[in-house]
């Protein structure tokens, strides 16, 4: 069989991390081919999945034999081996520090944050069928909230990207969570302008390539808005 | 006021990314110097600090007036701009993946996981005066263990060091954390003896400066076991 010139990636697009690496590929043209693996039919806990990343988690890339996982290692990658702009990833190691240090706080922050929430009031009522628990969510939220703090008093303070005057990978990472809560119809960032006005900056930057990672997620959201 | 030639680092060498910088630092012999920062007596809170680094968080490098946080960020930086052999962090971009996979996993994996472990056995023990919970412990070397298993399943499979066959800015991070719950006497790796020869390539890999840096845990351990 020939070897393929497309980048493999295996991704769901509900995973906040799988939409980053989704965006990437669009929004920079980098040749590739989407698999579809459904986390809600538990697709990732195949005997054949299991083979490709024994972790069973999404995303997963295969570039030309080489099989990578981790979102942030997998978009830091590609813009690497890809050529390119180079303002997704700058070259200067003192630009490069920043994209390495806001990926790095983001793994225990904004991540887990804005996840805890889409868990809390989509995935586990969605699950076992049982009301949001209020108290947990209560909860969830200040947690959140002081991440929301920090990303505007420090990554956002002097300037209109995360790590900067342009868009990183970092932005990604941070848009794709802070979007998922949306899936409840719940926009985290209603009450904070410096926030919304780096979202749509993002946005901007992204064209089509956001709304086509998001299509999924809003798809979730406008069933949950139907229900209520 | 001339500009210092130094890198500044402010670390607490009982903060498990704190000592993988000074190692880092000390073996590759980058001209530095240390400013002592001790957590326990709440150093990292007063209107000093806090200045350099809003976060109240150790490690932070300061390099010719450039301030930088996040312990993953720093070692990539350091070996990036220091010109230190190649192997702590490689250029090809497939080998240079691997060492972003890991440290992304690391992050939500055996930081927090070995971490728990330091703090329910000694760290909330020696503040609060209290016994050590022993069913949250149990839980909390159930999750090790799992993150443990890992390690040795997929990082050392097939390979000498986690990211390949020289020691990495990787290694420095885990081995940081794998001994931290030695505060307590307890040797996480007691009954693995592929992570034991792991840790005694890294050891030797590291040579005075391992010793160096993990001389306050010793400390620490030896007082605990003095108490015993």
């Amino acid at each position: 069989m020939a070897t393929s010139r497309l980048v493999e990636v295996y991704l769901d697009l509900l995973s906040q991390p799988c939409r980053a690496v989704h965006i990437l590929l669009t929004c920079t043209k980098i040749p590739h081919r989407v698999h579809s693996v459904a986390l809600r039919k538990g697709e990732h806990r195949t005997a054949e999945f299991t083979k490709l990343n024994p972790m069973q988690k999404v995303p997963v890339m295969v570039d030309n034999g080489f099989v990578l996982t981790e979102s942030d290692a997998i978009l830091k990658y590609l813009v690497t081996k890809y050529n390119v702009p180079e303002h997704w990833y700058p070259w200067l190691p003192e630009r490069r520090a920043r994209v390495d240090e806001y990926t790095a706080w983001h793994h225990t922050n904004t991540r887990p944050h804005a996840a805890k929430v889409f868990m809390l009031e989509v995935l586990l009522p969605a699950q076992f069928g049982a009301q949001v628990d209020q108290d947990r969510l209560e909860r969830a939220l200040l947690e959140l909230d002081a991440t929301l703090d920090k990303l505007e008093s420090m990554f956002l303070r002097r300037q209109p990207f995360l790590c900067g005057d342009d868009i990183t990978v970092a932005d990604l990472l941070a848009i794709c969570e802070l979007m998922q809560p949306l899936g409840s119809g719940r926009d985290i960032l209603k009450d904070r302008p410096q926030l919304q006005h780096w979202r749509s900056r993002v946005q901007s930057a992204l064209g089509e390539s956001f709304d086509e990672a998001h299509a999924v997620l809003f798809a979730v959201r406008d069933r949950w808005r139907a229900r209520l």
